[in-house]
């Protein structure tokens, strides 16, 4: 087994930071030493890394991509190919993609059908958490099957009658399914039903803007839903996991929750950090590029969620990485907001995004581990293996640069579409060496990974309850 | 340097479990070595210790003793040198114990009195608080002398009114003191003024045995005075940490500050987790046992401590070691209440009950560790010397068995003490082997520590603000 | 005109107590004057009717009945003749009941069909609210018609899927209309989707006694819709009337909702503040009795709706008369709870019950006349004909003697049903005489009323808002 | 006996408003009949009043005046004279003004020193408040004469250390035997120990404008007050009355223990409903003009204000009615603000600033009533007597011309003050009439009172409780 040594580097977990050199056998961290330390200077290895000056972080694990995925007519434009090599690029290892259940097929189907998309494809390591469509006696029962090999966590939404929305009783049921098989509820948490009667009427009064889609998926609605979403994971006694929360009122409803010791979570995305309804009115159809849902708020609920992310009532930042090019995908929505495709590029950006929250002082560098390796990997079954550096764990490691700079913009990123949420933003900040399992994949500015040597990861069931 | 290797065991941190083998260097740990591997097989040690079947864990860090503590006219049973020494039975391997300054006198006196008490005589290491009796313009210049020098918190009184008591003004005062010098304020938040009315009236009334010590001290006076010292924390600017918080309502007024975001945090103690008023009402004067300040609580409030534990609304449980023999001390409280020396032992049976926590399902391993030894060592600028076991840390390192028996007895208790607080408790887990700094001074039935090993410890200020 | 002169009782309206002669002319209050002086003892009339020693209280209006509805099969046991009398033999004066829209039919066909139910046929005034079964266009733009012949309150419902059931966009649809034309919007809050799923595990598993219709119908699922009908209604820019509440934390929603200032409402019913699940736990089919929706709470929710009356959260006391005979009606559900006819009789037991509530210390008298009398009025907008005694109003009166005895059974009711939820109940006070616009009605144990004495009262919109 | 009526007008107490006829004998109120019914127009009288197009409300109740209080080497500037005759001018026709207890001194001085002041200068009927500034066994006893003898509430400071001060043990000692005595606790809730630090550090700093009165008396600081005094409160099993409530925080305390259905109440001022820290920083030395305690607030506040007296979170609007002349009162605190005079005059004004509200769209008319007339007699036991009209009530009765304009000025006010808090504003509404105990006191711009009509009330005990 090829031995790497990491060294003199300020190694970072969630709980610690200690300068120490890390020692690589195969794919697995075997020791981890102090440095300078007799015990350090012993190790011999094939390749050194030196690390002086640098980061020694785990590799991000981003829990929330859509890549590939069909949508309103078109399709994101991100491969698993494509994707998983961006995410590596900007320092993420590991991600947790969607597989779709179509209405009326079963789970199998669209599992394996996401299976076929991405084996032999991925840069990285990745996983399957899997949208339950179609809540019925056979899908439930498919549930403990998936839960078995490794899918054991399942996304519904309150949003997007006719689509992917589910019911209430729906929702109990497949609640309660997981509650007894270990499976994870996710929650697309917007009052839908509601959101398309305004929806319906701001396009009848003439309201077809950008803009209008941020102003008609009323934050009272994406609080309502997650407070209904508590009550039912509640009944269910099963936990529950609210994705891309945005609403200052949606965090407080967790918090709310939380405080009585229930196991919610929630979960934020750099989107909803760094960008607001300022973008959505951004003149002509700039705003296009910045419809997602549930949408973009007004720029002062960042605070709340800031403090979210330190009060720990919201546990992880992903991207819901769902990237869908200005030019003609974007553009389908012209004269009719409801048309754009729901969706922005970002796997790329968020281990940069998050330590440049660390230089502006909203979070500390343990707290930037946290969120963006550490607690995604236990939430969905990953841990110790991903999202942490400790002997027995997997080398998905990045040497991380916190004093170069860099300038994100659509012309540079490594993303397959036409455009960058964060054009011209500087960052402090940079990957600098990216290893997954012992190999490295991305060293400076060259590339050395392939398709398929991310592998599939079959996830055990959420480490993080209490 | 001597070199131990801890072998087999399974080491447990805030954060993580890992099958891992630890290589000691002197003072300190140096390495962690995945078990089984040819990393940790290379190492060779002058020691090695078998941790098969057993865990590895910090040591203890108790933020909360009172030895010697002059009292009502009595003093705590236990000095430093029979307190520590029965901390480092239960395996606590750092106390933070409470210097006082004398009404009237310099917090310099206070200091060099507690040091003289300490020195030489402890079997573990120390450090020290500063009881801020007698705020005024000099005592507040000496509080930056001593952040300097490493006692970096101030502990304040709302009740004892015309012993420890300060008013809102003077709290007020040193709050902003510690806010420009990082002294953390640790606050005894019960309302004193209004108690003392309380309990001269139970006494005028007859009210006169233990248990109406915990009837006058009423719930709602802890909660209040703990919502106040929140308020004047607000004002000041300051980060605020409550001692010995034992109602499910004053819990909640942290949970309320928290979810603000606010720096503000929150101690239990064991006794409030497994005792009650049921304790205080046992017949005769058997009650008399289980004084202390705040009071134990109806055994409903236990839940809500534990719940608060597990949502991180309370982040450390200490001791509050405080003993007083039963005969001669408690004693004086005999047709009084009010004269019962406040205060119970328990140094060094925190970690133990702390491991049943675990075995009930309370809370988990790492949780179980956390609250114990990370967190208290972060809070008071310990961290990573205490705290943790990693790369760089001191070698204060505990071999815990889980799976041993022991029934806890003041036959059998290492305390200078008559009773014990949880006379004939039956408890899974027990300590095997203590290491302090590198040496081992507990293993199995053996002390072999002795007074003056351990050494004082300056502090960094909080390590645990967000 | 006859002039009438009630002498010598205590006038009690929800604001005032007094000693004052009541001078009715024909149908109205026209004069009031303070006992004892000439100008009282000046007046002459035809009738002089003796007061002293009881109360002269506004005939009480119940804003909630369900006179010969149609209901699961079968229809309520008192006829709008039947019922009303009962009604007048307790001392109210004034019912709103509900018209029913069916599925595929307009909201003109349903009111056409209960006035023919109604007219000629009641004992005492009467008006409409509208159960809006089938939001659609259609019945939207009626609703502005049905508001302006003073039909100004709509009821949806957020249980019974598939009878009354509107889901949330249709939901937000009525409620805005209603923010347009000033319709108040009545709720059924509970989350019938979710309640579906449990009813239908609970018969599967065996679980078919009535008793396990209060355990399915769970309290969260009640708490859950009363805050989704807020959101929903804040959404809408509209008020909220909750009908029926019977959960303590359904109560604390709508205490949270009026803090913020919102024109949120909610209504009890004496069956939540005298009865609990005990009742439907009683051996033998005896629980079939007391099945109605919301269903009966654990007794510890009785001083929680206590409470909230007292606090003005709760503003409304009706009966949600609703009777189905035990024989034949009730047994219906004999092996399947699900299939008892909802409901309870009370429309006669009303005003006793509250007065017994105000000897037991609950509420003060003015209180009671409050919530029975004066609030339901201007709530849906029959202030102040109805509801207080004043110059101009109905003389609807009744004489209240508050130290007669009485005891409570189907004995000696006067509803059409075969038993008395109250059955032995024993009851401080009674009603001595009741008049209806002037006209006496009921006697001591006379009944001098007639079919077709009441008459339809078109409703002004909400006089409660602020 | 005279007889009077008041004819043709719109009668509006708190609870209804009626087309009536209003009879008078002597001081009473005898009979209300509907206007134009046989029943008044029979009337016969020495004195017809033509109300037509006018309101005829129940003269105010002021029940927070300081007249002639000493205070900061200076003394109020309205005599008993001077104000009740300004207040008649305003449509007030009773206030409850403070007598003061000087420390070391008995209640009785200081109530017969308040009597001495009064009697025979008043325009109108008033009542006493006792200020407690020295809570002690012979205090607390002398309570219960008081209450005895009419003087049913008592007011404590937790503000102005070393001189109305009281610690939170005296407070807690009043509270219980208000409790028992049915005295009502009056509390001024402000952190005055903490402010105290504030002023102190603030005047150090240069901080020296009327405009850091304002920022020294933090909101966080009334708050934590108010908490505290509810806190206290509970122990005591009391009622609590908090004056002068201007934060919006301290609403919020208020509305949460209300939630909760204690018997907890607050009173707001027309300063802080129409005036901000805006005016604090006006230029110059003006200011001063519009220093009191609690403090102005930033204009934010003003809505949740309003929203409160909406949710009845607040009950009361009085004046705190206590003035100052700017030259040679105010003054005497150029160069340092703690040195002005704390005080607005407003005895006034009151009537019309809430009519003005009305206007507004922010109360009804019979809110306006209830705040300013019925609440207040209700809540310090002047009720029936006071606070509305009816059948036996006190003839206090006031016609208001709702369409009249008048400009509020110092030139044309009443109130012996050399400023305006609101000059040149202009308010729609004007007191047309007044009669005090059915004297005609103020006739248009007549004023035809005297001093000595105005009588001492004694006060029952709160009938405000639940």
């Amino acid at each position: 087994m090829t031995r790497t040594v990491i060294r003199g580097g300020l190694v970072i977990t969630a709980a610690e930071e200690m300068h120490a050199d890390v020692l690589i056998e195969g794919e697995r961290v075997v020791a981890l030493a102090a440095f300078g330390t007799s015990a350090a200077e012993g190790w011999t290895a094939e390749r050194v890394i030196d690390a002086r000056g640098l980061y020694v972080i785990p590799g991000g694990v981003d829990v929330h991509t859509h890549m590939e995925l069909p949508f309103g007519g078109t399709a994101a434009s991100d491969t698993f190919e494509t994707g998983t090599r961006a995410a590596a690029w900007g320092g993420t290892t590991t991600i947790v993609d969607f597989a779709v259940q179509s209405i009326g097929a079963s789970l199998r189907d669209g599992l394996d059908a996401w299976h076929a998309k991405a084996e032999g494809n991925c840069a990285i390591d990745y996983g399957f958490h899997m949208i339950l469509a179609d809540v019925n006696e056979s899908s439930l029962k498919e549930m403990d099957l998936l839960v078995a090999e490794g899918v054991t966590s399942f996304k519904l939404f309150m949003a997007y009658p006719g689509v992917f929305y589910s019911d209430d009783g729906r929702i109990l049921r497949a609640m309660q399914r997981g509650a007894e098989n270990g499976g994870l509820t996710m929650m697309h948490a917007e009052n839908g039903l509601a959101i398309d009667v305004l929806v319906e009427q701001a396009l009848a009064a003439g309201k077809t803007d950008p803009r209008y889609h941020g102003e008609v998926r009323r934050e009272l609605l994406e609080a309502e839903a997650t407070h209904r979403a508590i009550k039912l994971a509640e009944v269910a006694g099963s936990p529950l996991y609210v994705v891309h929360v945005s609403a200052s009122s949606a965090v407080a409803e967790l918090a709310s929750a939380r405080d009585r010791g229930l196991n919610v979570f929630g979960e934020t995305c750099p989107q909803y950090l760094f960008l607001s309804t300022d973008n959505l009115a951004e003149p002509g159809f700039e705003g296009a590029k910045y419809v997602c849902s549930t949408p973009l708020r007004p720029r002062e609920h960042q605070a709340e969620l800031w403090k979210g992310l330190r009060t720990n009532d919201l546990q992880v930042v992903s991207t819901d990485h769902c990237p869908f090019c200005f030019v003609g995908q974007k553009e389908l929505g012209r004269g009719d907001f409801s048309k754009i495709p729901n969706g922005l590029p970002g796997v790329e950006n968020r281990m940069d995004l998050l330590h440049q929250a660390v230089v502006d002082g909203h979070i500390s560098r343990c707290r930037w581990i946290e969120i963006a390796c550490a607690t995604p990997a236990r939430m969905f079954g990953l841990y110790p293996r991903k999202g942490t550096i400790a002997p027995g764990t997997d080398a998905d490691i990045v040497l991380y640069d916190p004093a170069a700079r860099q300038t994100l913009s659509a012309e540079t990123h490594h993303m397959n579409v036409d455009y960058s949420a964060y054009e011209g933003k500087e960052i402090t900040g940079r990957v600098r060496t990216v290893l997954s399992r012992g190999t490295v994949v991305v060293d400076g500015d060259a590339y050395l990974g392939r398709p398929g040597h991310g592998r599939y990861q079959p996830r055990a069931t959420c480490q993080y309850l209490h």
